[in-house]
Protein backbone atom coordinates (compact mmCIF):
# COMPACT_ATOMS: atom_id res chain seq x y z
CA UNK A 1 0.00 0.00 0.00
CA UNK A 2 1.46 3.04 -0.99
CA UNK A 3 1.27 6.52 1.36
CA UNK A 4 -1.17 9.19 0.31
CA UNK A 5 0.51 12.15 -0.90
CA UNK A 6 -0.65 14.43 1.44
CA UNK A 7 -1.28 14.52 5.61
CA UNK A 8 -4.45 15.12 7.82
CA UNK A 9 -2.52 18.29 8.97
CA UNK A 10 -1.56 19.94 5.44
CA UNK A 11 -4.86 19.25 4.89
CA UNK A 12 -6.12 21.10 7.47
CA UNK A 13 -3.71 23.69 7.39
CA UNK A 14 -4.86 24.49 3.16
CA UNK A 15 -8.20 24.55 4.61
CA UNK A 16 -7.37 27.35 7.02
CA UNK A 17 -4.97 29.59 5.49
CA UNK A 18 -5.52 29.25 1.49
CA UNK A 19 -9.66 28.83 1.58
CA UNK A 20 -11.77 30.65 3.88
CA UNK A 21 -14.72 29.10 2.40
CA UNK A 22 -13.50 25.46 3.44
CA UNK A 23 -11.19 26.87 6.82
CA UNK A 24 -14.37 28.96 8.15
CA UNK A 25 -16.58 25.70 8.74
CA UNK A 26 -13.97 24.15 11.18
CA UNK A 27 -13.33 21.21 9.12
CA UNK A 28 -11.67 18.16 11.10
CA UNK A 29 -9.43 16.04 8.34
CA UNK A 30 -9.70 12.30 9.79
CA UNK A 31 -8.16 10.16 8.02
CA UNK A 32 -6.31 10.02 4.36
CA UNK A 33 -5.29 7.23 2.50
CA UNK A 34 -4.56 7.15 -1.32
CA UNK A 35 -7.62 7.93 -3.17
CA UNK A 36 -9.78 8.41 0.38
CA UNK A 37 -10.36 11.28 2.40
CA UNK A 38 -12.92 11.10 5.48
CA UNK A 39 -13.30 15.14 7.25
CA UNK A 40 -16.08 15.86 10.08
CA UNK A 41 -17.64 19.15 10.61
CA UNK A 42 -18.50 19.82 14.04
CA UNK A 43 -22.04 20.95 14.55
CA UNK A 44 -23.18 24.84 14.83
CA UNK A 45 -26.40 26.47 15.04
CA UNK A 46 -25.96 28.86 12.38
CA UNK A 47 -25.76 25.89 9.91
CA UNK A 48 -28.86 25.05 10.40
CA UNK A 49 -31.91 26.34 7.67
CA UNK A 50 -35.89 26.43 8.07
CA UNK A 51 -37.36 23.09 8.44
CA UNK A 52 -34.54 22.75 11.04
CA UNK A 53 -32.07 20.54 8.84
CA UNK A 54 -28.52 21.30 8.16
CA UNK A 55 -28.41 23.90 5.13
CA UNK A 56 -27.24 22.18 1.42
CA UNK A 57 -24.39 24.43 0.98
CA UNK A 58 -22.75 23.28 4.12
CA UNK A 59 -22.65 19.69 2.51
CA UNK A 60 -21.78 20.64 -0.94
CA UNK A 61 -18.84 23.06 0.65
CA UNK A 62 -18.02 19.79 2.72
CA UNK A 63 -17.80 17.80 -0.09
CA UNK A 64 -16.07 19.60 -2.52
CA UNK A 65 -13.26 20.08 -0.06
CA UNK A 66 -12.91 16.41 0.56
CA UNK A 67 -12.96 15.52 -2.97
CA UNK A 68 -9.98 18.39 -3.36
CA UNK A 69 -8.43 15.86 -0.88
CA UNK A 70 -9.13 12.69 -1.93
CA UNK A 71 -7.33 14.17 -5.34
CA UNK A 72 -4.13 15.48 -3.33
CA UNK A 73 -3.91 12.03 -1.49
CA UNK A 74 -3.03 10.73 -4.99
CA UNK A 75 -1.29 13.68 -6.31
CA UNK A 76 -0.06 15.58 -3.86
CA UNK A 77 -0.55 18.94 -3.41
CA UNK A 78 -2.32 20.73 -6.27
CA UNK A 79 -3.33 24.41 -5.69
CA UNK A 80 -4.59 24.55 -9.26
CA UNK A 81 -6.84 22.00 -9.50
CA UNK A 82 -10.43 22.67 -9.48
CA UNK A 83 -14.05 21.61 -9.49
CA UNK A 84 -15.49 21.41 -13.25
CA UNK A 85 -18.95 19.50 -11.91
CA UNK A 86 -20.42 18.50 -8.64
CA UNK A 87 -24.01 17.02 -8.48
CA UNK A 88 -25.80 15.97 -4.82
CA UNK A 89 -28.65 14.24 -4.19
CA UNK A 90 -30.13 15.49 -0.74
CA UNK A 91 -31.71 12.25 0.74
CA UNK A 92 -32.74 12.70 4.11
CA UNK A 93 -32.97 16.07 6.31
CA UNK A 94 -30.31 15.38 8.85
CA UNK A 95 -31.09 15.86 12.17
CA UNK A 96 -28.32 18.64 13.80
CA UNK A 97 -25.24 16.88 14.50
CA UNK A 98 -21.74 16.57 13.45
CA UNK A 99 -21.54 16.55 9.09
CA UNK A 100 -19.17 13.94 8.46
CA UNK A 101 -17.99 12.80 4.38
CA UNK A 102 -16.30 10.04 3.09
CA UNK A 103 -14.62 10.71 -0.72
CA UNK A 104 -13.26 8.36 -2.79
CA UNK A 105 -11.91 8.25 -6.15
CA UNK A 106 -13.55 7.17 -8.84
CA UNK A 107 -11.23 7.38 -11.64
CA UNK A 108 -8.00 9.30 -11.65
CA UNK A 109 -7.01 10.34 -14.88
CA UNK A 110 -4.59 12.60 -16.18
CA UNK A 111 -6.56 15.85 -17.08
CA UNK A 112 -10.01 14.86 -14.52
CA UNK A 113 -10.45 13.14 -11.47
CA UNK A 114 -13.94 11.85 -10.71
CA UNK A 115 -14.79 10.99 -7.24
CA UNK A 116 -18.17 10.00 -4.49
CA UNK A 117 -18.72 11.72 -1.12
CA UNK A 118 -20.86 10.30 1.36
CA UNK A 119 -22.48 12.49 4.09
CA UNK A 120 -23.74 11.49 7.14
CA UNK A 121 -24.91 13.30 10.12
CA UNK A 122 -24.10 12.70 13.46
CA UNK A 123 -24.71 8.75 14.44
CA UNK A 124 -26.82 8.12 11.92
CA UNK A 125 -26.09 4.92 9.42
CA UNK A 126 -28.02 6.52 6.92
CA UNK A 127 -26.62 8.50 4.09
CA UNK A 128 -28.03 11.89 4.46
CA UNK A 129 -26.38 13.10 0.95
CA UNK A 130 -24.85 11.84 -1.72
CA UNK A 131 -22.38 13.53 -3.91
CA UNK A 132 -20.11 13.05 -7.70
CA UNK A 133 -17.50 15.57 -8.39
CA UNK A 134 -15.35 15.93 -10.99
CA UNK A 135 -12.00 17.88 -10.76
CA UNK A 136 -9.82 19.14 -13.89
CA UNK A 137 -6.15 18.76 -12.66
CA UNK A 138 -3.71 21.01 -14.26
CA UNK A 139 -1.05 19.43 -16.92
CA UNK A 140 1.63 17.77 -15.36
CA UNK A 141 5.13 19.35 -16.63
CA UNK B 1 -48.62 39.11 -16.06
CA UNK B 2 -49.47 37.99 -12.64
CA UNK B 3 -47.42 39.38 -9.14
CA UNK B 4 -44.49 37.52 -7.84
CA UNK B 5 -45.30 35.73 -4.50
CA UNK B 6 -42.81 37.44 -2.97
CA UNK B 7 -40.65 40.52 -2.84
CA UNK B 8 -36.87 41.21 -2.89
CA UNK B 9 -36.88 42.85 0.46
CA UNK B 10 -38.71 39.80 1.82
CA UNK B 11 -36.33 37.32 -0.03
CA UNK B 12 -33.35 39.23 1.73
CA UNK B 13 -35.10 38.95 5.16
CA UNK B 14 -35.17 35.07 4.70
CA UNK B 15 -31.71 34.86 3.97
CA UNK B 16 -30.85 37.41 6.86
CA UNK B 17 -32.86 36.21 9.53
CA UNK B 18 -33.41 32.43 8.94
CA UNK B 19 -30.69 31.04 6.49
CA UNK B 20 -27.13 31.79 7.83
CA UNK B 21 -25.37 30.29 5.30
CA UNK B 22 -26.63 32.54 2.72
CA UNK B 23 -27.29 35.99 4.44
CA UNK B 24 -23.41 35.63 5.47
CA UNK B 25 -22.91 35.96 1.79
CA UNK B 26 -24.53 39.36 1.54
CA UNK B 27 -26.85 38.65 -0.84
CA UNK B 28 -28.79 41.36 -2.57
CA UNK B 29 -31.62 40.39 -4.46
CA UNK B 30 -32.29 42.82 -7.59
CA UNK B 31 -35.16 41.88 -9.35
CA UNK B 32 -37.97 39.17 -8.17
CA UNK B 33 -40.81 38.01 -11.16
CA UNK B 34 -42.85 35.17 -11.36
CA UNK B 35 -40.37 32.41 -11.75
CA UNK B 36 -37.49 34.65 -12.24
CA UNK B 37 -35.10 35.91 -9.68
CA UNK B 38 -31.57 37.72 -9.89
CA UNK B 39 -29.37 38.00 -7.38
CA UNK B 40 -25.72 40.00 -6.75
CA UNK B 41 -23.08 38.72 -4.24
CA UNK B 42 -20.92 41.75 -3.65
CA UNK B 43 -16.79 40.95 -3.75
CA UNK B 44 -15.08 39.70 -0.67
CA UNK B 45 -11.40 38.63 -0.67
CA UNK B 46 -12.21 35.64 1.43
CA UNK B 47 -14.27 34.36 -1.25
CA UNK B 48 -11.34 33.52 -3.23
CA UNK B 49 -9.63 30.28 -3.90
CA UNK B 50 -6.25 29.00 -4.73
CA UNK B 51 -5.70 30.13 -8.30
CA UNK B 52 -7.10 33.21 -7.85
CA UNK B 53 -11.10 32.97 -8.53
CA UNK B 54 -14.30 32.77 -6.71
CA UNK B 55 -14.52 29.24 -4.57
CA UNK B 56 -17.24 27.02 -5.65
CA UNK B 57 -19.29 26.57 -2.61
CA UNK B 58 -19.88 30.63 -2.99
CA UNK B 59 -21.27 29.60 -6.17
CA UNK B 60 -23.24 26.68 -5.39
CA UNK B 61 -24.86 28.58 -2.16
CA UNK B 62 -25.98 31.45 -4.36
CA UNK B 63 -27.29 29.12 -6.71
CA UNK B 64 -29.18 27.54 -4.27
CA UNK B 65 -30.80 30.23 -2.39
CA UNK B 66 -31.88 31.71 -6.18
CA UNK B 67 -33.88 28.92 -6.96
CA UNK B 68 -35.37 29.34 -3.69
CA UNK B 69 -36.91 32.44 -4.38
CA UNK B 70 -37.84 31.42 -7.58
CA UNK B 71 -39.73 28.87 -5.99
CA UNK B 72 -41.67 31.24 -3.63
CA UNK B 73 -41.70 33.87 -6.57
CA UNK B 74 -44.81 31.15 -7.43
CA UNK B 75 -45.93 29.97 -4.53
CA UNK B 76 -45.47 32.45 -1.45
CA UNK B 77 -43.15 31.67 1.66
CA UNK B 78 -42.20 28.12 1.91
CA UNK B 79 -40.24 27.48 4.31
CA UNK B 80 -40.49 23.78 3.91
CA UNK B 81 -39.29 23.31 0.40
CA UNK B 82 -35.89 21.92 0.34
CA UNK B 83 -33.48 20.99 -2.77
CA UNK B 84 -33.41 17.70 -3.33
CA UNK B 85 -30.63 17.89 -6.34
CA UNK B 86 -28.54 20.10 -7.66
CA UNK B 87 -25.77 19.90 -10.43
CA UNK B 88 -23.53 22.46 -11.06
CA UNK B 89 -20.95 22.80 -14.20
CA UNK B 90 -18.42 25.27 -13.39
CA UNK B 91 -17.42 26.77 -17.15
CA UNK B 92 -14.42 29.98 -16.62
CA UNK B 93 -12.54 30.82 -13.85
CA UNK B 94 -14.18 33.95 -12.83
CA UNK B 95 -12.12 36.50 -11.98
CA UNK B 96 -12.56 38.38 -8.86
CA UNK B 97 -15.72 40.73 -8.66
CA UNK B 98 -19.60 40.61 -7.97
CA UNK B 99 -21.18 37.63 -8.40
CA UNK B 100 -24.10 37.89 -10.29
CA UNK B 101 -27.02 34.79 -10.35
CA UNK B 102 -30.20 34.35 -12.81
CA UNK B 103 -32.67 31.73 -11.95
CA UNK B 104 -35.50 30.46 -13.78
CA UNK B 105 -38.36 27.99 -13.68
CA UNK B 106 -38.15 25.26 -15.82
CA UNK B 107 -41.24 23.19 -14.29
CA UNK B 108 -43.57 24.04 -11.39
CA UNK B 109 -45.16 20.73 -9.92
CA UNK B 110 -46.71 19.97 -7.50
CA UNK B 111 -44.44 17.78 -5.53
CA UNK B 112 -41.41 19.04 -7.36
CA UNK B 113 -39.72 22.07 -8.83
CA UNK B 114 -37.14 22.46 -11.41
CA UNK B 115 -35.41 25.14 -12.43
CA UNK B 116 -32.04 26.45 -13.63
CA UNK B 117 -29.41 29.14 -12.57
CA UNK B 118 -26.70 30.55 -15.00
CA UNK B 119 -24.11 32.61 -12.80
CA UNK B 120 -22.05 35.51 -13.79
CA UNK B 121 -19.33 37.38 -12.72
CA UNK B 122 -17.94 40.96 -12.65
CA UNK B 123 -19.49 42.59 -15.99
CA UNK B 124 -18.38 39.75 -18.16
CA UNK B 125 -21.23 38.84 -20.39
CA UNK B 126 -19.79 34.66 -20.65
CA UNK B 127 -20.90 32.47 -18.00
CA UNK B 128 -19.38 31.19 -15.33
CA UNK B 129 -21.29 28.77 -14.09
CA UNK B 130 -24.72 26.73 -14.65
CA UNK B 131 -27.07 25.01 -12.61
CA UNK B 132 -30.05 23.15 -12.45
CA UNK B 133 -31.65 22.46 -9.33
CA UNK B 134 -34.73 19.99 -7.85
CA UNK B 135 -36.51 21.89 -4.90
CA UNK B 136 -39.31 18.89 -3.26
CA UNK B 137 -42.50 20.79 -1.90
CA UNK B 138 -44.59 20.58 1.27
CA UNK B 139 -47.87 18.73 0.57
CA UNK B 140 -50.58 21.54 -0.02
CA UNK B 141 -53.43 21.70 1.87
CA UNK C 1 -32.98 -11.04 5.09
CA UNK C 2 -36.39 -10.19 3.13
CA UNK C 3 -37.00 -11.45 -0.32
CA UNK C 4 -37.21 -9.01 -3.33
CA UNK C 5 -40.52 -7.99 -4.45
CA UNK C 6 -39.75 -8.97 -8.26
CA UNK C 7 -37.90 -11.68 -9.77
CA UNK C 8 -35.45 -11.84 -12.67
CA UNK C 9 -37.24 -13.67 -14.44
CA UNK C 10 -40.11 -11.06 -13.83
CA UNK C 11 -37.66 -8.09 -14.87
CA UNK C 12 -36.68 -9.70 -18.00
CA UNK C 13 -40.32 -10.16 -19.22
CA UNK C 14 -41.21 -6.53 -18.62
CA UNK C 15 -38.01 -5.37 -20.69
CA UNK C 16 -38.57 -7.43 -23.32
CA UNK C 17 -42.75 -7.09 -23.72
CA UNK C 18 -43.77 -3.67 -22.35
CA UNK C 19 -40.37 -1.53 -22.52
CA UNK C 20 -38.43 -2.53 -26.23
CA UNK C 21 -35.84 0.05 -25.49
CA UNK C 22 -34.84 -1.62 -22.76
CA UNK C 23 -35.90 -5.31 -24.49
CA UNK C 24 -34.26 -4.66 -27.67
CA UNK C 25 -30.42 -4.63 -25.56
CA UNK C 26 -30.86 -8.01 -24.71
CA UNK C 27 -30.80 -7.22 -20.93
CA UNK C 28 -30.21 -10.61 -18.84
CA UNK C 29 -30.68 -9.95 -15.20
CA UNK C 30 -28.67 -11.76 -13.41
CA UNK C 31 -28.94 -11.00 -9.97
CA UNK C 32 -31.93 -9.45 -7.96
CA UNK C 33 -32.14 -8.88 -3.87
CA UNK C 34 -33.76 -6.59 -1.81
CA UNK C 35 -32.47 -2.79 -3.43
CA UNK C 36 -29.85 -4.19 -5.51
CA UNK C 37 -29.89 -5.60 -9.42
CA UNK C 38 -27.26 -6.92 -11.83
CA UNK C 39 -27.76 -6.63 -15.72
CA UNK C 40 -25.38 -7.67 -17.93
CA UNK C 41 -26.01 -6.44 -21.99
CA UNK C 42 -23.94 -8.84 -24.16
CA UNK C 43 -21.78 -7.31 -26.65
CA UNK C 44 -22.90 -6.36 -30.11
CA UNK C 45 -20.96 -4.95 -32.99
CA UNK C 46 -24.09 -2.13 -33.25
CA UNK C 47 -23.28 -1.05 -29.86
CA UNK C 48 -19.69 0.15 -30.63
CA UNK C 49 -19.47 4.13 -31.35
CA UNK C 50 -16.50 6.73 -33.40
CA UNK C 51 -13.43 5.63 -31.77
CA UNK C 52 -14.09 1.85 -30.92
CA UNK C 53 -16.29 1.93 -27.52
CA UNK C 54 -19.55 1.49 -26.54
CA UNK C 55 -21.93 3.82 -27.37
CA UNK C 56 -22.96 6.03 -23.96
CA UNK C 57 -26.74 5.52 -24.72
CA UNK C 58 -26.44 2.63 -24.27
CA UNK C 59 -24.95 2.66 -20.83
CA UNK C 60 -27.53 5.63 -19.85
CA UNK C 61 -30.88 2.85 -20.89
CA UNK C 62 -29.20 -0.13 -19.21
CA UNK C 63 -28.38 1.99 -15.77
CA UNK C 64 -31.94 3.46 -16.08
CA UNK C 65 -33.43 -0.02 -16.52
CA UNK C 66 -31.54 -1.42 -13.62
CA UNK C 67 -32.51 1.05 -11.61
CA UNK C 68 -36.50 0.28 -12.42
CA UNK C 69 -35.34 -3.16 -11.12
CA UNK C 70 -33.73 -1.91 -8.07
CA UNK C 71 -37.27 0.18 -7.00
CA UNK C 72 -39.41 -2.87 -7.93
CA UNK C 73 -36.63 -5.17 -5.79
CA UNK C 74 -38.65 -2.71 -3.14
CA UNK C 75 -42.09 -2.44 -3.91
CA UNK C 76 -43.08 -4.61 -6.40
CA UNK C 77 -44.02 -4.11 -10.08
CA UNK C 78 -44.30 -0.55 -10.28
CA UNK C 79 -44.78 0.15 -13.91
CA UNK C 80 -45.64 4.26 -13.13
CA UNK C 81 -42.89 4.67 -11.87
CA UNK C 82 -40.80 7.29 -13.64
CA UNK C 83 -36.99 8.64 -14.04
CA UNK C 84 -37.43 12.35 -13.20
CA UNK C 85 -33.13 13.03 -13.14
CA UNK C 86 -30.01 10.65 -13.89
CA UNK C 87 -26.59 11.88 -13.67
CA UNK C 88 -23.62 9.58 -15.60
CA UNK C 89 -19.96 9.87 -15.54
CA UNK C 90 -18.12 8.14 -18.13
CA UNK C 91 -15.22 7.40 -16.60
CA UNK C 92 -12.95 5.01 -19.29
CA UNK C 93 -13.75 4.36 -22.86
CA UNK C 94 -14.58 0.51 -22.45
CA UNK C 95 -13.31 -1.63 -24.96
CA UNK C 96 -15.77 -3.69 -26.61
CA UNK C 97 -17.70 -6.18 -24.16
CA UNK C 98 -20.09 -7.42 -22.21
CA UNK C 99 -21.50 -4.75 -20.33
CA UNK C 100 -22.54 -5.12 -16.77
CA UNK C 101 -24.75 -3.04 -14.07
CA UNK C 102 -25.00 -3.40 -11.04
CA UNK C 103 -27.50 -1.15 -9.05
CA UNK C 104 -28.50 -0.64 -5.75
CA UNK C 105 -30.48 1.88 -3.24
CA UNK C 106 -28.90 5.16 -1.56
CA UNK C 107 -32.29 6.15 -0.69
CA UNK C 108 -35.93 4.94 -0.85
CA UNK C 109 -38.68 7.18 0.13
CA UNK C 110 -42.22 7.40 -0.21
CA UNK C 111 -42.45 9.61 -3.30
CA UNK C 112 -38.41 9.76 -4.66
CA UNK C 113 -36.23 6.55 -4.96
CA UNK C 114 -32.25 7.76 -5.44
CA UNK C 115 -29.55 4.59 -6.50
CA UNK C 116 -26.55 4.40 -7.81
CA UNK C 117 -25.40 2.34 -10.51
CA UNK C 118 -21.71 0.95 -10.99
CA UNK C 119 -21.14 0.10 -14.82
CA UNK C 120 -18.20 -2.19 -16.05
CA UNK C 121 -17.13 -3.84 -19.44
CA UNK C 122 -15.95 -6.92 -20.26
CA UNK C 123 -13.59 -8.81 -17.53
CA UNK C 124 -11.89 -5.37 -16.73
CA UNK C 125 -12.38 -4.10 -12.41
CA UNK C 126 -12.48 -0.93 -13.55
CA UNK C 127 -15.82 1.39 -13.63
CA UNK C 128 -16.03 2.47 -17.09
CA UNK C 129 -19.12 4.52 -15.68
CA UNK C 130 -21.15 5.63 -12.42
CA UNK C 131 -24.99 6.93 -12.42
CA UNK C 132 -27.22 8.11 -9.71
CA UNK C 133 -30.74 8.20 -11.08
CA UNK C 134 -33.94 9.25 -9.31
CA UNK C 135 -37.14 7.58 -10.00
CA UNK C 136 -40.50 9.83 -8.62
CA UNK C 137 -42.92 6.94 -6.85
CA UNK C 138 -46.73 6.62 -7.32
CA UNK C 139 -48.87 7.57 -4.60
CA UNK C 140 -49.62 4.71 -2.43
CA UNK C 141 -53.16 3.81 -2.01
CA UNK D 1 -21.84 35.46 -38.41
CA UNK D 2 -19.43 32.48 -38.65
CA UNK D 3 -20.68 29.25 -40.86
CA UNK D 4 -21.16 25.91 -39.07
CA UNK D 5 -18.52 23.95 -39.58
CA UNK D 6 -20.77 20.82 -40.38
CA UNK D 7 -23.67 20.67 -42.33
CA UNK D 8 -27.19 18.88 -41.35
CA UNK D 9 -26.53 16.38 -43.64
CA UNK D 10 -23.27 15.24 -42.82
CA UNK D 11 -24.45 14.84 -39.11
CA UNK D 12 -27.06 12.64 -40.41
CA UNK D 13 -24.63 10.94 -42.17
CA UNK D 14 -22.86 10.22 -39.15
CA UNK D 15 -25.55 9.30 -37.64
CA UNK D 16 -26.21 6.75 -39.62
CA UNK D 17 -23.30 4.93 -41.31
CA UNK D 18 -21.14 5.41 -37.90
CA UNK D 19 -23.32 5.39 -34.83
CA UNK D 20 -26.30 3.06 -34.84
CA UNK D 21 -27.19 3.73 -31.62
CA UNK D 22 -28.48 6.95 -32.61
CA UNK D 23 -29.02 6.55 -36.30
CA UNK D 24 -31.79 3.55 -35.33
CA UNK D 25 -33.49 6.33 -33.84
CA UNK D 26 -34.51 7.93 -37.37
CA UNK D 27 -32.82 11.45 -36.14
CA UNK D 28 -33.71 14.48 -38.90
CA UNK D 29 -31.17 16.98 -38.55
CA UNK D 30 -33.39 20.34 -38.96
CA UNK D 31 -30.97 23.11 -38.13
CA UNK D 32 -26.84 23.75 -37.58
CA UNK D 33 -25.44 26.90 -36.53
CA UNK D 34 -22.16 27.12 -35.27
CA UNK D 35 -23.15 26.28 -31.59
CA UNK D 36 -26.18 25.23 -32.17
CA UNK D 37 -28.05 21.93 -33.30
CA UNK D 38 -32.08 21.60 -33.36
CA UNK D 39 -32.74 17.81 -34.70
CA UNK D 40 -36.17 15.55 -34.41
CA UNK D 41 -36.82 12.12 -33.63
CA UNK D 42 -40.09 11.38 -35.34
CA UNK D 43 -42.55 9.53 -33.50
CA UNK D 44 -42.43 5.12 -33.28
CA UNK D 45 -44.96 3.35 -31.11
CA UNK D 46 -41.83 1.05 -30.02
CA UNK D 47 -40.43 4.41 -28.16
CA UNK D 48 -43.53 4.59 -25.57
CA UNK D 49 -42.82 2.81 -21.84
CA UNK D 50 -45.41 1.68 -19.59
CA UNK D 51 -47.44 4.87 -18.38
CA UNK D 52 -47.43 5.77 -22.04
CA UNK D 53 -45.13 8.29 -22.02
CA UNK D 54 -41.98 8.34 -24.34
CA UNK D 55 -38.71 6.18 -22.58
CA UNK D 56 -36.02 8.36 -20.99
CA UNK D 57 -33.24 6.95 -22.95
CA UNK D 58 -34.54 7.62 -26.29
CA UNK D 59 -34.54 11.48 -24.67
CA UNK D 60 -30.84 10.85 -23.76
CA UNK D 61 -29.48 9.21 -26.63
CA UNK D 62 -31.17 12.06 -28.42
CA UNK D 63 -29.73 14.82 -26.35
CA UNK D 64 -26.28 13.08 -26.69
CA UNK D 65 -26.34 13.29 -30.39
CA UNK D 66 -27.43 16.44 -30.62
CA UNK D 67 -24.42 18.04 -28.37
CA UNK D 68 -21.91 16.20 -30.39
CA UNK D 69 -23.52 17.87 -33.36
CA UNK D 70 -23.27 21.03 -31.29
CA UNK D 71 -19.70 19.92 -30.59
CA UNK D 72 -18.74 19.61 -34.60
CA UNK D 73 -20.74 22.77 -35.50
CA UNK D 74 -18.06 24.35 -33.99
CA UNK D 75 -14.70 22.03 -34.49
CA UNK D 76 -16.02 20.27 -37.35
CA UNK D 77 -16.12 16.38 -37.52
CA UNK D 78 -14.60 15.25 -34.35
CA UNK D 79 -14.96 11.63 -34.10
CA UNK D 80 -12.68 11.88 -30.81
CA UNK D 81 -14.91 13.54 -28.83
CA UNK D 82 -16.84 11.51 -25.65
CA UNK D 83 -19.13 12.29 -23.70
CA UNK D 84 -17.75 12.19 -20.12
CA UNK D 85 -21.02 13.92 -18.21
CA UNK D 86 -24.33 14.11 -18.73
CA UNK D 87 -27.55 14.90 -16.40
CA UNK D 88 -31.09 14.96 -17.79
CA UNK D 89 -33.74 16.71 -15.46
CA UNK D 90 -37.40 14.49 -16.86
CA UNK D 91 -40.32 17.20 -16.51
CA UNK D 92 -43.11 16.24 -17.94
CA UNK D 93 -44.24 12.98 -18.97
CA UNK D 94 -44.36 13.43 -23.05
CA UNK D 95 -47.33 12.43 -24.81
CA UNK D 96 -47.04 10.40 -27.70
CA UNK D 97 -45.44 12.34 -30.74
CA UNK D 98 -42.04 13.90 -31.89
CA UNK D 99 -39.57 13.89 -29.61
CA UNK D 100 -37.82 17.94 -30.80
CA UNK D 101 -34.13 18.23 -29.15
CA UNK D 102 -32.55 22.04 -29.31
CA UNK D 103 -28.95 22.20 -28.44
CA UNK D 104 -26.81 25.16 -27.91
CA UNK D 105 -23.19 25.39 -26.10
CA UNK D 106 -22.53 27.12 -22.79
CA UNK D 107 -18.72 27.14 -23.37
CA UNK D 108 -16.54 25.60 -25.32
CA UNK D 109 -13.40 25.36 -24.08
CA UNK D 110 -9.62 23.71 -25.35
CA UNK D 111 -9.97 20.45 -23.67
CA UNK D 112 -14.15 20.50 -22.30
CA UNK D 113 -17.21 21.44 -24.04
CA UNK D 114 -20.41 22.03 -22.07
CA UNK D 115 -23.87 22.69 -23.33
CA UNK D 116 -27.42 22.25 -22.77
CA UNK D 117 -30.05 20.70 -24.53
CA UNK D 118 -33.80 21.24 -24.54
CA UNK D 119 -36.17 18.15 -25.33
CA UNK D 120 -39.59 19.10 -26.35
CA UNK D 121 -42.72 16.37 -28.03
CA UNK D 122 -45.38 17.44 -30.45
CA UNK D 123 -46.33 20.89 -30.90
CA UNK D 124 -46.15 21.25 -27.00
CA UNK D 125 -44.69 24.52 -25.68
CA UNK D 126 -43.28 22.86 -22.57
CA UNK D 127 -40.26 21.53 -21.69
CA UNK D 128 -40.02 17.50 -21.57
CA UNK D 129 -36.92 17.27 -20.74
CA UNK D 130 -33.36 19.36 -19.84
CA UNK D 131 -30.07 18.68 -20.19
CA UNK D 132 -26.53 19.72 -19.34
CA UNK D 133 -23.83 17.49 -21.31
CA UNK D 134 -19.69 17.57 -21.64
CA UNK D 135 -17.75 16.37 -23.97
CA UNK D 136 -13.95 15.98 -23.71
CA UNK D 137 -12.12 17.05 -27.27
CA UNK D 138 -9.34 15.30 -28.34
CA UNK D 139 -6.12 17.27 -28.57
CA UNK D 140 -5.85 19.52 -30.98
CA UNK D 141 -2.52 19.20 -33.24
Amino acid sequence: MEHAQITAEELMRLARDEVPVAGNLGILVEEVEPGYVAARVPYREEFVRPGGTIAGPIMMALADFVMWGVVMSLRGPLHQAVTTSLNINFLRRPVPGDLIAQGSILKMGRRLAVGEVSLYCGDDEDLVAHVTCTYALPPTP
